[in-house]
């Protein structure tokens, strides 16, 4: 047995209930699970001053953070690859499909949970503003596009990649984002896909493990 | 001698003067001069129908995609990385640094460039409608808060991962997105930064490269 501590990924202790399942720690939470390797969580208030030094580590002080023995890394997609080719797993072997599942990971952060971020930023972060309902109304249709295509480029396949990777726990988890909304419903395979990727156990067991760890108070000035 | 031909990037050979030289295949083309490869451009027009089949290679039929040899692969993070690998060039040796590297090509992508594409939003593409000035000022604290965070880990380094690596040459071409505003005057280092980025020879091959590029027509509706 090795006497190495398990990795450490760091996570809040408490979030407001908008946020409950979508934070980011969910990610690589569910990579650990669908690798079966052990993990350890550090947690802090969302609402809360960080830990000192955090900065360094996570230079926007946000979470997660993944510390592995001597390597200390920041940003979740990062995290996947560094876990994918650590364990030799979450990847397809084949060179296409492996660099293919790689920029679903990229797309999955920039090309799509953007647009999904900009509509959440009115709908919930500034609902009820004079300006919310046009700048709402100018993102539906760029939403709407982005589903269109990963939709597309899904078409009759189970998985982005062909076999599970790192790029549908990135893709599951950015739909994820869209739950207070209809969108998802609009296009069925889509649909179809986000209930296979969070029926998984590993899933299932992830996000069990970041609800459970929601046990802090909120912040005294919302309290 | 290789008879193998140079990988294909593709690019568009008109888009309106506000995007000349940001562009994303400028990240790729930097890429390929810093690292002194060859490499091909298949350009077609920002406005056109894209060539057919083009979605399959790239399913947000943006661009730049990259062709190499047997190989079809999309998102420029994604492509930064496969050539970094490829050509065992732009990235630290230094496991540390190495993954340090890869998180802020991510963080580029993820955690800073979509302020700044929602300030951009607002500030040309939806510009003069009655929500435009709300949705702007209520995401400039987020675009100056990005720019701290990332100004306070660059310190007093050169480039964000030590050695100048694919980390700098997202992050400066990010920071590009910003040339029409003043925020950047606001972080000196930062703005140095930039000014070192930009200065770099294999830069202004790739810049101009891309602006030599722009010899199509804009499209019908648009002339």
């Amino acid at each position: 047995m090795s006497t190495q501590p398990a990795p450490v990924v760091t996570a809040f202790d408490w979030v407001p209930d908008f946020a409950k399942g979508l934070v980011r720690d969910l990610r690589v939470r569910w990579a650990f699970e669908e690798i079966g390797a052990p993990y350890a969580i550090e947690k802090f208030g969302a609402g809360q001053p960080r830990p000192e030094g955090y900065v360094d580590w996570q230079p926007f002080e946000q979470v997660p953070a993944l510390r592995d023995g001597e390597l200390e890394l920041f940003e979740t997609g990062a995290i996947l690859l560094y876990l994918a080719e650590k364990h030799g797993a979450l990847l397809p072997k084949d060179e296409q499909a492996r660099w293919q599942a790689i920029a679903w990971v990229f797309a999955g952060l920039n090309s799509v949970e953007p647009s999904f971020q900009r509509y959440f930023a009115y709908h919930v972060f500034n609902a009820g503003k004079d300006w919310t309902e046009g700048a709402k109304e100018a993102v539906v249709p760029l939403v709407r596009q982005k589903l269109k295509r990963v939709s597309d480029a899904l078409g009759n396949k189970d998985w982005l990649a062909g076999e599970f990777s790192i790029a549908d726990i990135m893709m599951v988890t950015v739909l994820n984002g869209l739950r207070d909304t209809d969108f998802l419903g609009e296009f069925p395979s889509l649909k179809a896909y986000h209930a296979r990727g969070t029926a998984r156990p590993a899933y299932q067991r992830a996000l069990k493990a970041q609800l459970d760890d929601f046990t802090g108070a909120p912040p005294a000035a919302a309290a």
